[in-house]
């Protein structure tokens, strides 16, 4: 499970610098690499670290190229940290590769399924009549693939994904356990005391180059149906409601949810724990942090935030119990400003 | 795939205007239906919108009969939006109708579970001893339905569904994929550092016409059981903790959470992300707000909200930075009113 | 489905006072137990309910002893909650003891996996090459034990767990349903306004006596494992992002979510619905409310908490929208202060 430094620079590019022949083990934090694993440095504020690892290899960007020299082999790449994620990508590759494609026995295939050449099917698999597997996709244990579902050209699906019927995945896409896709939307009409259902007719299309996390959610839309665009990636147990559109390139992370329709903007990033109200338009590069609540249409890109600031739970207390006054405490600081403007006949209050 | 203006008036009633023989392809949104669509107007504040859109037919309440059919063909219904509701269970049932019931050859049932008629289990299924399973159920691909658990007439659980020993579920219910029903409560006795598990023995019992959503958990009670009671609808990624009752006809949206032991009443809503916690008691009628905590009991029907507003980051950190002194700057403002107090003797502070 | 109080006090131990012949029929909450049930009252301060229960034993602590025995049947135990803790995983072993092991003939286990004594699988579990399962382990239906995984000696993972290749865990262990232990971190490069993905090479280590609730997600680390430790249980909907370290003895309560890198120390608590920030340090005994969004590390030990206090809606809409004014409501109280200083020139205002 090694690798030569000339092997990386040769199948990566940069430049390397120091013994070609050298053996590296395995990428590795930067904390805890030892003399024969790589690591990076990409930022110049984490530069002072240079000199304390204990990496064998460093990639660094151009500017801390003569730091990281001085104290050993390095790699420079203009963007180091896109070096390092290709590297990662390349040493899954090399040291880990697909076993060849097989359909196992025991998977359950309906013969009105089409199924691509090279696909690889896990035990127990179940593919529905109608449903398209792309050239050299992966469905794995205990995948269900419905009617007329898609599965694009080398999309995998980890062991037990639900793709529900009419649902689509494009091409290159990674999809882990648990997520399911195409569930029905949240939607009921009232009547009486009672929820009367409204049948969820739609379906889910995906774009190419989606990941979706774990036990993360999408579900189909009521009449027209939920869109996640190209390059969307999705951290685990992240809800997304009927209808939504997710535009390309948007990343959100885990536990964050977003209600029916929503309408949020490539290029956006939505924090962990952030919730997405019904209805509402993100602009593109839109930022939510992690926690927040999206309570209005956000037209403009930025970074917006809104959770109240831990703190130790008594003075929490106490200034949560202020919180439920604030509205009179503003009121009471306005009839003080009067009082002194009163006072002062040349100054006024400036409460809008 | 087509329905005729005449059949939809003859199946759900209401009143038709315009020609009875129109073909209509699907129920679409009013945004984006076409001339050989149906859509609907609900409200009064959407009546501008009937001018502008394209739908072929739509359905109105009668108070927006003129306008409506000033424009082309419409039906009338008294509650439009549950008109609507209710075409699109008639369309979906006309178009997509369930396939026959059958046992797939993969499914894996106990002979001493009890199987009513016209049950259908998908592949890999697996229905445990004692068990019982009411006529027309439909057990999906890869469920698990534990010892003596019990399944009502004609519930639907979706593919992947785990439904643990000894728990029930009642009849006409859709559960869909991933939900997990009986997982154990958290219950944990604290000894020397250590968590001491408490065996949780109580089960789930849940009633009639329950919608539960994807990667939901209700967990088994500790001794007594976990109540949902009927016409409940829960969306996705939910989580009910152990002895929870959640009363008749309440909704809760993705992500919310409710801790053990709490008791919620019938007819409440749960927003997005909100959280109950335990022991609590919600009165009947008590709507949470998304993303809203519940830290007390709410004993009054009513709407309660409590998250931080949302903000551009800049903003935001500098509000926070001052909530956290904001018991101080009460203080200091009672200080202000008291020393302008002093100085006008025939006013005086109005801090409770 | 009885036990008597002379063989709970001979298995469990305590002072029985009363009728050692005296039938039990089930442990029970105070409030609901009837004359053959057996309830607990831990703390004085619920001392008064001993009057009122109708249960036929009471597990007491010697302070209450006076008062149980006063009014029938009772155990004396130093500490009456551990003791009932224990009474429940006594009668769950008697009164549902576990099926005799046996591999199901659907399961799907590689050649080369690792299979010790007594181990049960259930049906279409699937177990990879090189996985090493430990002697009494039980398998769940629908499981997947990726390659070279692990699972301890006694450990249960009930149906439908995923155990990424190379996790693993330790003894005595639990895992809920639907739980995804090993998918993939969250990890991208950006660049050119697309996520360049960063393969997972890590894995998870989890340590003995783990409690893992239905449907929670731990990832797998990037480069190093994300480690859970001894004694660690996580609720259900749980999020661990990759290479995150949670102490021995923690515990989080459902809905929680940890980012990425977070180190989170020894015997704390997360409340449900919290979300701990990543790369960030929690020290030993560091107690997160529900709800709470841990910003910046916590190096001491003791409780913090950080959410918006719930209110009925109108008045936190009021309070909400002074909220957003806060940091000027603060200039302006500064403004008053100085002009009341200058007005009375002995003081001054006091904001640092």
């Amino acid at each position: 499970m090694a690798a030569t430094l000339g092997a990386i620079v040769e199948a990566l590019g940069g430049q390397g610098i120091g013994d070609a022949g050298l053996a590296i083990e395995r990428p590795a934090p930067l904390d805890t690499a030892g003399p024969r694993d790589i690591a990076f440095v990409a930022q110049a504020r984490y530069a002072s670290r240079i000199a304390s690892t204990r990496a064998g290899v460093l990639i660094v960007p151009p500017a801390l190229q003569a730091q990281a020299q001085a104290r050993g082999a390095c790699i420079v790449a203009d963007d180091a940290y896109l070096y390092f994620a290709r590297l990662t990508q390349w040493w899954r590759a090399r040291h880990d590769p697909r076993p060849p494609a097989r359909i196992h026995p025991t998977a359950v295939i309906d013969p009105a399924a089409v199924m691509g050449d090279g696909v690889d099917v896990g035990p127990c698999a179940v593919i529905e009549a109608g449903a398209r597997v792309g050239d050299g996709a992966r469905i794995g244990a205990h995948c269900v693939i419905g009617r007329d579902a898609r599965v694009g050209v080398g999309t995998v699906l980890h062991p037990r994904v639900t793709l529900g019927e009419r649902c689509h995945i494009g091409a290159r896409g990674i999809v882990h356990s648990g997520a399911v896709i195409g569930a029905d939307g949240f939607g009921f009409a009232p009547h009486q005391g009672r929820w009367i259902k409204i049948e969820q007719l739609g379906a889910v299309r995906i774009g190419d180059d989606v990941e979706i996390g774990a036990n993360t959610c999408i579900d189909r839309g009521a009449l027209d149906d939920t869109v996640i665009e190209d390059g969307v990636k999705l951290d685990n147990l992240v809800q997304i409601g009927h209808n939504v559109r997710v535009g390309a390139h948007t990343a959100m992370a885990g536990n964050a949810g977003v209600a029916g329709s929503a309408d949020i903007g490539a290029h956006c990033t939505v924090g962990g724990g952030a919730i997405v109200l019904g209805h509402l338009k993100l602009a593109d590069g839109v930022h939510v942090s992690a926690a927040s609540v999206v309570t209005r249409s956000l037209l403009q890109p930025g970074q917006y935030t809104g959770m109240f600031p831990i703190d130790d739970n008594a003075a929490w207390e106490k200034n949560a119990a202020s919180l439920k006054q604030l509205n009179r405490l503003r009121e009471r600081l306005k009839a003080v400003e009067q009082a002194l403007a009163q006072a002062q006949p040349n100054k006024k209050p400036d409460d809008a």
